[in-house]
């Protein structure tokens, strides 16, 4: 992509009521803007990041044998009233009535929906374990929307709802959708940590969060290194004394809850009579669990950890694009050969690549390289050029190296395989 | 995919209330579920054929140099008040409230909320020309939803705006966004034509629809062959005689809308305040044009054009899995061997495959096929393998070849290639 082309107005400053690091530097570095309080437009380099995270997550899913489905955000009143969560939930469900005064709800989640299609249409044991997952936008009427897309009210998120027959077969699908999750985390390039938390709104025995940790974080966790041990202090109540261990004291960190995989047990099968027949042709409910990630606030998430005074740090996994090649003067023929040369190769080993054919200043150029943190950073320069150098720069260092123009595609790939 | 595993409930019957073929072959065959009026879930072969015609779209809107944002479903009235649709706009418009009484849309359309980004963000002629789009979940709260997916409510599109600085500009853009057009339904393998149009409620200067040609369209199309003339008589209005050439009789044939271009003009820039400076310093309002692609429409739409008496007869580019497997005794170990074989080259060869190694009869998964409609069939039977050969069948025509074992994956590629 070439950056006269791309749309992403950055800033010098975020407007004043943007209240968190990531919030300020996803809209300083044009990732995305306010449309109203709690609603976000993401822009070209924003949603870029936010399919990278979508797609880790989607080839975990896919591996863990979850199959894809899409369900209407729009959900009728009739099935929420069966597990009587239309009267228990909150104003955060946003309720209205269509042209024929029916009433609905904007999705917040899909408990409902999905187990009303599956006793429809699953009835066997031998139909069993089902896992389906979707992507898609969710609603949250928060009382205070805040830290932009992290606590916002639209938001982009990952559910998937698994069905099982027996409790061991449902016990062993939540271990292994824990273990697809520590993956994703750890492919995001995230230093993550899941604690037990309560069950909250969803319900169900047990359930498990996912804490990106960040000193920003919302959330305090106590963490035993020595066992594993971790607990949202807050949402769960645990106080210092640890249940696994009796290594003292705990550690204490905070976190931003990225993920959360519930066990449901048979609280809505039960509610909604979603019943399989069993080997012996007997009538039981559906055992279930549900898994969620908020991908929109996985992008922000990982903003809140990888940041510094110059803007935004991105693992290599998310980065929008992973290279921006910086040309100091594309006017210059000489330069504009190399930067369009460096541009079609860097290209061609498969990594995303910008270039900043801009007819601006290159202290403009690296300013806004910086902010938006592309991974990697190739500068030519009549100097350089002179020299038969480029200037390659990581953007989590602070100094660049001459690299020889012969090898900076061997660096790039270096770089990226590291 | 193992068919053992995959969700897609096939039925004999579709529900009475179905009033379409598209609808009742989507229903029977599992690739949708009706959720509530005109509001459907997407199951795991529905998807896969709407998320292959949505990478088609990505690919061209890309190559088109337009860049994906993604906006919120969630739209403030004030914006919708300053274009005055807030008013104009009727029962269609799902208008709410949010917790603080604050009014709200959900977007069937987002020229407001495009047009509001871009006069924020930029503000120069060098910025321009440039193209934005999107794909995510719109809403028509329609009197009468109906034809299954084809009028729902809540509709998967894609949405693409364009902003110029000159007349000329945006009319190149717009032939272009139309060469694009054509591509994307090329690919998709359809029949279809490109007719005028008049704008209705987006309002411009002109527009045209491109319409999947099949005597179950809803609207009637007049063309003539000699000049390429094409209109929509209905809403166009246009009569017999052709404005192009004299050439009579116009043909007439029925069509299904899967895609609408506007040349919009400055309607929403002018009544939005949206300027940007030309290379002489004065401010002057955006040319623009909008761009839609009904994408859960074009998967009905490749239905009602292709299917028979049987099930979907997919075009090979929007098939939910191209090839599918039978074992007619997966329990029987020589077939099961040759059935795993199959199923593990043709994925190695990036054609995706089904092996239904359900326990059920040979008959039963023939007409799962056919209903299902992929395009290639393999058949492994006991007096097949005795000989030698695999039964391979397209989904098109009526009988199979005897394929020889070792020539099996030749003739795959060659379907796939032809």
């Amino acid at each position: 992509m070439k950056a006269s082309r791309l749309l992403a107005p950055t800033l010098r400053e975020a407007p004043r009521d943007t209240d968190a690091v990531s919030a300020k530097l996803m809209i300083r570095a044009g990732l995305i803007r306010k449309l109203a309080a709690g609603l976000y437009d993401w822009l070209p380099l924003g949603l870029r990041a936010l399919k990278k995270a979508e797609n880790i997550v989607r080839q975990e899913m896919d591996k863990l044998g979850a199959q894809e489905v899409w369900l209407p955000t729009i959900q009728p009143k009739e099935l929420w009233e069966e597990t009587g969560r239309w009267q228990v939930y909150g104003k955060e469900l946003l309720r209205f009535k269509d042209r024929k005064d029916t009433e609905f709800c904007y999705a917040p989640t899909a408990e409902e929906v999905i187990t009303d299609l599956v006793r429809r249409d699953v009835n066997s044991y031998r139909q069993l374990p089902l896992a389906l997952y979707q992507f898609g936008s969710k609603f949250r009427d928060e009382l205070r929307p805040r830290f932009g897309v992290m606590r916002a009210r639209e938001f982009y998120m990952k559910d998937c709802y698994s069905f099982h027959a027996t409790e061991a077969d449902a016990e062993d699908f939540y271990k292994k959708a824990y273990e697809a999750y520590v993956k994703i985390f750890e492919r995001c390039g995230f230093k993550f940590r899941a604690v037990e938390a309560d069950s909250g709104a969803i319900g169900g025995s047990f359930s498990h969060e996912f804490m990106v940790l960040a000193e920003t974080g919302e959330d305090e966790i106590i963490s035993c290194e020595a066992c594993g041990y971790g607990a949202n202090r807050e949402k769960h109540g645990t106080g210092t004394a640890c249940p696994k261990c009796n290594k003292e004291p705990l550690m204490s960190s905070r976190g931003i809850e990225v993920g959360h995989t519930f066990k449901l047990g048979t609280k809505y099968s039960d509610a909604m009579k979603a019943m399989y027949l069993d080997a012996s042709g007997a009538h039981k409910p559906f055992i279930m669990g549900c898994y969620g990630i908020g991908v929109s606030r996985v992008v922000a998430a990982a903003i809140e950890q990888g940041n510094d005074e110059n803007g935004i740090i991105w693992t290599q996994a998310l980065a929008p694009y992973q290279v921006v090649i910086i040309p100091t003067n594309y006017a210059e023929p000489k330069i504009k050969e190399w930067a369009d040369k460096f541009y079609e190769e860097v290209q061609k080993l498969g990594v995303d690549a910008v270039l900043d054919d801009r007819d601006e200043r290159a202290g403009v150029k690296f300013k806004d390289a910086d902010l938006i943190g592309y991974p990697l950073r190739i500068t030519l320069g009549e100097k350089g050029l002179a020299k038969g150098i480029a200037e390659v720069k990581p953007r989590s260092e602070k100094n660049f190296q001459e690299i020889p123009l012969d090898n900076v595609l061997t660096e790039v790939q270096k770089f990226f395989n590291s």
